[in-house]
């Protein structure tokens, strides 16, 4: 059997992980060969490849990125994708694809199984952590950990210089890492997408904790939005990961507090550290579980699903699951934070 | 409501997160007022207490070991030890417990509630993992992550020098640290309790690992026997918290190999490193959440039971349930990450 | 005798360190007693102490930021502000103060001691390295660390996805941390404020760095500007410590980095966390030499000097020295790095 | 002109940092070509080489070991060594060598160039830190970064059991490890081989630190030996590194202190982590300093030279100079640290 591999969307700590596993097992237990696809479903159109096999994965597991590259292609929206997909996959012999990828990634797997028979297996993967079906994607602990680090080391600053410190970290539409590493990171006050947040609320979290110790520490997603309106940001477009660019909520927000309280704020982006460099522990063991996962539904022809994390089991559900919808902070978790706001 | 906490058994990251998260809920929505027992049972027993409010746990959240100091004392084998447990409970007017604690702690404490009517809400703490009724207990991540951290350093001797390096992690009775940081840090051999090893097929991976490509990584949990039997440890004292002592299988195991294979081998023992320091960030999450819980089971007097992780929710389950068995790694787990292996 | 103790200026891992040492070797050695002065220059100014003993700095080596509190007070620019340190510390009874900070706070020290008899002796500190007479300042290597930390998690992204990442580091006059943290993280490209850049050229690395293999990362410090002019900020205003703000020459220079190659490019702005946290051993060793060697100088009554590192050696130099002027990175250690641009 | 590479002696974060410099600029700058010799010396004895040009060295800078491995082969030790030497540079067309290695790689490296005239520059390597003739070696930043990381630890288990913990660090003949990480990480007690400790000494420090505080943390270097004798380690033979085996000074340390005071008393081997691994951001900088300076020899003809560091500076110095004698931790600097004992 021969099987092509894909690793698509945003960049995402664990992609080698997952890939490494599957040729282990591919190669060793079940006799598969394979091929990558280079940068997404580009390659697959395109029909850019290259060897895939056990010396290539070597060394991968803790390294972040991804050797096959990855890029935001959507076939449905090149000329012929579909058609040039079937007839690259024909010529290259392969009898089935193991897409890794967020939800359009993924998207895009679930609709070249259902509609035009492309055999498919998926591996969720988004640093957000907002994919439905699966408790937790790999690449989010990796994200948490870093912004948590992140936020331990703003503590000294904020106490020793008593004033507010912003830190935005990813999330356009979930605020999955917010909420995480805001709670380890004993943040005073956490903003997400999910809960349009009120700036005199926020100004009063911040008075009160300057009363009772030391200056305050705001973690606030960026797709983070005021209910009150009336946030302009200098450059609202948006990057080719749909991500929103520098300048974004957390500024804003450090300006707004400056006004409304007198009190001096500072802003910290932690951009795209967030999503490089080597896998925490959990996400390379997640993402190697998910992989020699996916390579076992490969071997039983189980096309159209995606394997998922349920407790501490690997399971597998139904592809279009994945990409039914975005899996959002529940409001009674956002709610049990809010103990520590203030 | 006045509320007594205690915490007892070996050291563990996130111990003051929990109590943190107990205190700041309690004092704020509750109105519960809070004593600290001093070194788990022990404190209890001999009315040994500390004032416990919100400034007593500001900055702790990151910091590891236990404000309140441990012990693995065991009232039920003090001399009335239940009677003065009931004597300083209500000498301290205090309505209701949480023990923090591993099997032993929590054994007592449905034991105490079951028995003797004194009000317990247990929440369950082990590095090692190993306790029924939760997915994951706090401390275990950390664990997990500097054992990774030491694996990922040992690649780069291994490779340079050709020489087997071996790496005795924590686990007594069960091999989750093992399993999980071996997968992690991509060790060539996992050598886990419930799976007694055979030293000639550990000497055959190393081998093959030799052809293959670099030198080979062995992470052996600390409990984990030969098949064949004949390991003579040094010393096999165990240390009060029942740990084996150094001079384990781990230097037991290095010089069989260099014997049966005629490689160079080397030992690495972790010891204490693996469950003192800042908890990670999933661990700051899973205490702060445990803690959270176990305070709003204490308001509703929900008594003899336990918090637990399932999935990515927090629920309550009979303490009893806890520490009825210990929870081992599961053989087809540990078949999975065979393929690794050699 | 009784010695007093104050931090001024910006936050800085190893603050605590070096009140750690100069407090148990002179309670020890010396039998010195010790008052703190809080938030800097002005706890002097305003009689503002706290008690400074064995107990207080206890556990504070690892912890960033400073137990005194720190401001940007300067005592010549208050009305009596020297009729009123001299009145504060005849009240408190102090027979001379050991002053740790940068160019401003030890500019007041040497100025108090030359024209008014304040006896006073210095500790260098600044994250920007840029202290003249002292080969490193303490809290430079844990910014070099975080710095090179970064830029380590942004390469993936650079390789995975083929795009520019502009990290802006610390360093508004001296390009000290740039200089380090882009040798050591392997940037392609190093920006300094000694060396005004020219964007052509940037854009000329940029493209050879695509040619040759992955995507370049450009490291820029804050404080460098382009030969050209043209560079227009969004808000250039600075903070209380000097430090140009959010929206500054890294998130500039990224779009007229997209602009003139077509690229697509990213900024990183790592802002605070460059000088929060725990130090690094380097720094603590260095705090911790500083502080008992600053307090031999008291004991000696060797006032209006300055401790400083020469090689592995710990000397002394007058107060006037390290702040006469600003140690920038010379032309011909810029010039060695740039074997590594493009 | 033609250049021969070769890193000899114990692994050693940085030594690929040190080749990429060297092959970078050499290309880039002097458009010289390189071969790399396998395993140090053997390579050269037994003409085993590797091509060695910038790809091969593209992204090893945060790669701890060496791509060329290392062994400790010793020329003057094989039969024709010396002209199996000659031989093998000749046929390969070698102009010159860089030897990258500690105390015995540059000792053949100084004889070979003396007595016969073989063109050699060397780069000082050693984790120990203890080669004359430079204030740091690369490989001992991150040793004492990983050893105070993992004394960081162990702080927590100290002050939640109240129970001795033993950390044995590496260091056969010099205690600088011991000495900087124990400094940085808090030790209450430093035991280095130059200064032969009195374990009843050692008691009375455990005693005061039980008193005054917390639990005690003593840092031990290998080499460290009682001053009364009556040591009996359970296996003291070396490693072919030199290193002397588990089972060592830390143990028997922990089990006299028990003993004498009554205490539980734990010890931890750090053993190879302190070797392997990434480079932290000071070894980075310093071994591409010296690979930038140790081609620049080579391309001036300066044979029978050694980069060193100096302060800040790069330096050359007589190869044989940095062979003469050990650089020991000198009486007064160990003094210094007595202060924070007990």
């Amino acid at each position: 059997m021969r099987v092509g591999v894909l690793t698509g969307g945003g960049d995402c700590p664990g992609l080698n992980a997952v890939m490494r596993a599957v040729v282990r097992k591919g190669v060793q237990e079940y006799d598969h060969r394979f091929v990558g696809f280079r940068d997404g479903w580009r390659g697959v159109v395109e029909g850019d490849t290259m060897p895939l096999d056990i010396p290539a994965v070597r060394g991968t597991l803790p390294r972040g990125g991804t050797i096959l590259g990855s890029s935001r292609t959507n076939p449905f929206q090149q000329e012929n994708g579909v058609r040039r997909i079937q007839e690259n996959l024909a010529k290259a012999e392969v009898d089935g694809l193991i897409a890794i990828g967020g939800e359009d990634t993924l998207g895009v797997a679930a609709r070249l199984t259902d509609e035009y028979g492309v055999r498919c297996v998926g591996v969720p993967k988004t640093i957000d952590n907002d994919l439905s079906a699966t408790d937790y994607t790999f690449g989010f602990d990796t994200a948490v950990h870093v912004a948590t680090e992140a936020i331990d080391r703003l503590h000294t600053t904020a106490e020793s210089h008593m004033r507010v410190l912003v830190v935005e970290v990813m999330g356009r539409h979930a605020g999955w890492i917010a909420l995480h590493s805001g709670l380890a990171g004993g943040a005073n006050c956490i903003l997400i997408p999910e809960h349009p947040f009120d700036v005199d609320e926020v100004c009063g979290w911040v008075r009160s904790r300057f009363k009772a110790s030391y200056a305050p520490i705001v973690v606030v997603a960026e797709g983070a939005v005021p209910r009150d309106g009336g946030m302009v940001l200098k450059d609202d477009s948006l990057d080719s990961f749909g991500h929103v660019r520098l300048s974004g909520v957390g500024e804003w927000l450090a300006k707004e507090i400056e006004q409304r309280t007198g009190k001096e704020a500072r802003t910290t982006v932690l951009g795209h550290i967030q999503r490089g460099g080597t896998p925490s522990a959990f996400d390379r063991w997640l993402a190697t579980r998910f992989g020699l996962h996916a390579i076992d539904a490969v071997h039983e022809g189980d096309w159209g699903t995606m394997v998922a994390l349920r407790g501490t089991d690997i399971v597998r559900v139904p592809l279009a699951d994945a990409t039914a919808r975005i899996k959002s902070v529940p409001p009674a978790l956002y709610e049990e934070a809010g103990v520590f706001f203030g």
